[in-house]
């Protein structure tokens, strides 16, 4: 089996690799990213290319060797591509409309496990979310995570590609500098509390998000890779407050550390990122989707990875 | 005043040229097309560019004037684009994103009209269809159209185009020969009859569509680009059964030639082409968008523009 991994130096893309290469034994994986491989991340099971979607010499490469199993998780980041939307356009959909129809002109039909994002919904103004909430990104990185959904649906209807389109949430806790996003917060808090420090939370101790950690987010993917069902689905997350998390924090770290945390609300942040509605993934939970359970498993699994 | 239309020898592009040139007095007009201008359309207003949306020397020719109004008629057909997927992204999604980009760094801020499709709902499954029912397109040629849509909005949220995205209905009479849509039916039976023929309806008498005639689209693309409204809109139309257009033919031409119809229906047709729900356009309608008002009026529209 050949694995194929884009944006494998990424939070999630070598916490991905690690997986692949205990779980899935004898598959050849090839890892893309700009950035070269991660020190740890190595075998003779791994290639390693260096590059970006938007060359058409690393579509060229990717083109020699059909793929039966594909994790797209290369993108820009959403601040970053409302800063600069041809960059934004040029990597997060032209690139991967590329690779999907280079994979669909394989002919193999390959599996495709697409990173999308609950940046699709935008405002969350709905009472209860799920995958069948009307999709009004409010940003443009959400705006090429549509759009590239519904090219990744087209191909499946099409029979060229096997196509599953997950919205991950927000996935903690994102490495340090946490920059270049709205919901920084939430990894932030973590980090912080983790390592000792005090901590001003720019939303109040109410303000709820969607939490999951990378294993748990890893474990979606892996399941994603393995299932036939096709479609675009929403991930499960915890709906927690930020009360909730540092409850948890303070059952795991001792209450001295947690109560290091003060509160400054930023308005702004807490109107985008403090006020998530109910999610509604029973679809996908009955799928065998998961999110980590309880608040203190998510706590764990997301100090565990930071350790 | 610079107005661009794309698409400008397609069916609804000459015949909104037409009316602009009647109405739009004193505006500058560059026509695109990969076609040359039909006969009767010249003038010291139009310019007439022959070319594609995908080929740089037009997109450049294009940058070098800015524009105020932009109708974005240009596509390959669903029949076409289905065919030839790669074709179908690099005109009807890849181009149109070109042009939105080359728009919006014009830093006018234009008017786009932007002409997209019924085709984007798929399968019209829910009893009563609006601009707010999922789209869930089930051909590529819809799926790049909602694509687009997504992208125009994304464009005006940002403040760089004022976009409206109209879906039209099928619109009749297109002219002879009528291929490459399953929905050919409509505009043949016009014209079999308008000419004397006899015409073998693929659908039944109760067989149900959506009917706009040419005239009335055009009126609603002018209006659009008069309107600051922005979003996406279904146009309205008439939902009428093949036995109420043969009624209303038999009172325009004569009970002698609506009777030359016999009925052969194709199941295939019928089930995607036969069965269009209710169509909600109360929002749309509201704002002065119209279908032609009645039966007799559309088929007395639709058949002038055949003679």
């Amino acid at each position: 089996m050949r694995i194929l991994v884009t944006g494998a130096a990424g939070f999630i893309g070598r916490a991905l690799l690690h997986r692949l290469l205990i779980d899935m034994d004898g598959a050849e994986i090839t890892a893309l990213d700009l950035a070269e491989a991660p020190a740890g991340l190595s075998g003779a099971r791994l290639s390693w290319i260096r590059g970006g979607l938007d060359d058409p010499a690393v579509l060229e490469q990717l083109g020699a060797a059909p793929f039966h199993l594909v994790f797209h998780l290369a993108s820009i980041p959403g601040g970053r591509a409302e800063a600069a939307p041809a960059l934004g356009r040029r990597v997060n959909l032209d690139a991967s409309l590329d690779l999907f129809q280079l994979l669909a002109e394989s002919r193999h039909r390959p599996r495709v496990v697409y990173a999308s994002s609950i940046a699709v919904y935008g405002a969350l103004a709905e009472a209860r979310v799920s995958a069948r909430t009307e999709a009004r990104p409010a940003i443009t990185y959400g705006a090429h995570k549509r759009m590239v959904e519904i090219a990744l649906a087209d191909h499946t209807r099409r029979g060229d590609l096997s196509g599953i389109a997950l919205r991950l949430p927000g996935i903690v806790a994102r490495p340090r500098p946490v920059s270049g996003f709205g919901s920084a917060f939430m990894s932030e808090l973590l980090h912080a509390l983790s390592a000792g420090e005090s901590y001003v939370c720019p939303v109040s101790p109410g303000a709820t998000a969607w939490w999951l950690s990378a294993k748990a987010a890893v474990d979606n993917l892996l399941l994603a890779g393995k299932l036939d069902v096709c479609g675009t689905l929403q991930l499960p997350a915890l709906r927690l407050s930020i009360a909730e998390v540092v409850d948890g924090l303070a059952q795991l770290l001792g209450a001295e550390r947690a109560a290091r945390v003060t509160f400054d609300p930023d308005q702004g942040i807490e109107d985008v990122f403090g006020r998530y509605p109910e999610l509604d993934a029973t679809a996908e939970l009955a799928l065998g989707f998961a999110h980590d359970g309880s608040v203190a498993v998510m706590i764990a699994n997301a100090v565990r990875a930071i350790a």
